[in-house]
């Protein structure tokens, strides 16, 4: 078998690819790419057999092959060349011949028949939406999700079709990120779950360019400009977060998201390792924050303008927690729904896109006295 | 005990004083500064016990004090204030306080006895010269120097003065650097070893800037700025290194850098991990470049344009040491001086500054047929 390849073509075609080949696996094939060379076209795969990825080029082959190539080794070489014509060649002795201007590479393949087979999604139901979007649906919720393999359901984002519109949402427990895309109204709810390692590769291929989501029972593919991203999905049932979400938080709190990040990122040097709390203490004009870290004997209080609408209270969070969650809002204000110290609050962003929702949700970590 | 300064003026003085903090050590003291408050002068100073780094400014302090403060803990801390006015305060209970417009932080402090004495350098003879000529000779030397123990003297540059101008030189037996700053020209020759350590960090400090050097038996002081680096010297004797130069290396190999840099970089992907080796085979015009992994079962062949002079011959290098010496050499062309495929190469550039001179010197390794 024979075919000549632009050495900056299949560069591009093999950077798209590399991201689904894990780094680490007990399955060596895993960390080959297959070539599946097939009526003048080639198809590239990788698999960590939770994400694959494919996509393929032209190649005037004269003869078609189904083989697997060191992937990293592959690429390396590739990316090493320059912009050059490359000539492959299969030889007899389980050899790929790379022929260039400046030399000649061989590196070994083997047979195809033990990789694994790449789920293919029936492409009917189509989800068209904006990369961007998408992302943005998938950034906003994605630091939420547990990394603590105990309840499967949640190492990963829900997606939830709905009347009220898309729902994207993430728990670990602790905390609880729900984004509704307002425009995609279906009429039947509908649950998946994508896994946390399929949502952040998948956000580091999205830009601007339009995505089309298929689904099935067990999996989802994405295609983007002219490859695609296929997942499987997680097959468990998603709590009934709905349930932990209260209605009745009367007491609210506005406050400038950047007056109360910068302070977050101080007290995160004074919580202390452990239980890294801080403590919100709030009357009607000031918010008053601190954090201790009795093992260093160091303390730090900070003291806040905002504006607040309830009896005086002190309620305590996990100093990461807000950070991570004020670091993900673009609203210059935001405010929290409170109960008291020991019930769920609830953040939302003062200003917000027309077609989105957000709401965020903190259980509070008791106080220490 | 009082003062006040302005965070941006103390971020600006510890950031220079940090780097001489160690990450890790089992002396739990090395990871403080030293506060030093003394007739309105605050000195600072951190050591890891090789290297250790001073400055000052001035505060408007009401009494004098002595004290060690955790060092990453206040560097993140004054950097996390943004631009504004703190106000130090020592409180009875080995609590400093440090007080701005948004809030109050309490961090423990501890006496100063503990800390070992910062070494002092007379200021006596003294060396001026340009920051950026003296980090080009150490950059051009330090990834030669030994990682290895065993020989403690090879762990550093030596810095040799002598009638042919300042001489740098580092090695690790296998290869070796000797780069020459031949304005630098003194009577009696004087040999000093700055271990590694202090190598890296110096860099890393140098600018454009005037730097003064100062030396003693055991310690060297490098005023930069408004800071001195200090450092211990390796108290070893350098190995007679001019006896592994040979002289009579006849066959000149001339090739363009950036084209060998080339295939070398691709003949890292190719040559075995154990090994590291690469073959040259030279004949009147081209040098053919090869490099195998049996392991893997991949091999890779260049040929690229040279200029040659001798027998043809084969030699074996390692090709991470052929690397190296490529990305420190900034001239078009470089020529090889060889002997036979046993004994050291030597390479030096075609082009150099008036005042320089560069010997580069590879020892081969064996080729396996």
């Amino acid at each position: 078998m024979e075919f000549k390849v632009n050495s900056n073509v299949l560069e591009k075609l093999l950077s798209k690819i590399i991201p689904a080949v894990p780094s680490r696996t007990p399955m060596p094939i895993l960390e080959n790419f297959l070539f599946d060379i097939k009526d003048g076209n080639l198809i590239v795969c990788a698999t960590d057999l939770e994400i694959a990825l494919v996509s393929s080029i032209n190649v005037d082959a004269n003869e078609d092959i189904k083989m697997v190539i060191p992937a990293r080794l592959l690429f390396d070489i590739i990316r090493s060349l320059g912009d050059t014509q490359i000539s492959f060649e299969t030889e007899s002795n389980s050899k790929l011949k790379l022929t260039t201007e400046n030399g000649t590479y061989n590196i070994g393949f083997s047979s195809s028949e033990n990789f694994p087979t790449i789920p293919s999604v029936p492409k009917g139901k189509e989800l068209v939406i904006a990369g961007d979007i998408l992302k943005k649906a998938l950034d906003q919720t994605a630091y939420a999700i547990s990394k603590e393999d105990m309840r499967p359901a949640m190492t990963g984002t829900l997606l939830e079709f709905s009347q009220e519109g898309l729902r994207f949402v993430a728990t670990d427990g602790h905390r609880l990120v729900k984004y509704i895309n307002k425009k995609i109204i279906t009429e039947s709810e509908e649950q998946y779950i994508i896994p946390e390692r399929a949502i952040s590769v998948l956000i580091k291929q999205l830009g601007s360019q339009e995505i089309k989501v298929y689904l099935s029972k067990t999996h989802v593919s994405f295609i983007i400009d002219d490859f695609e991203f296929i997942s499987r999905l997680i097959g468990e049932k998603y709590p009934a977060y709905n349930s932990v979400i209260p209605l009745e938080n009367e007491k609210l709190l506005k406050i400038k998201t950047a007056d109360l990040l910068s302070t977050i990122k101080r007290m995160m040097l004074f919580s202390a390792t452990g239980s890294k709390q801080v403590k919100f203490s709030i009357t009607e004009d000031s918010l008053v924050v601190s954090a201790e870290d009795i093992d260093h004997g160091s303390n730090a209080v900070e003291k806040i303008h905002c504006e607040y609408k309830g009896e005086p209270m002190d309620i305590g969070f996990n100093t990461a927690y807000v950070n991570d969650m004020l670091t993900h809002i673009d609203s210059e204000e935001i405010i929290f729904k409170l109960h008291s110290a020991t019930k769920a609050s609830i953040v939302e962003p003062v200003e917000i896109g027309e077609d989105e929702k957000i709401l965020l949700l903190l259980m509070p970590v008791r106080i220490n006295n």
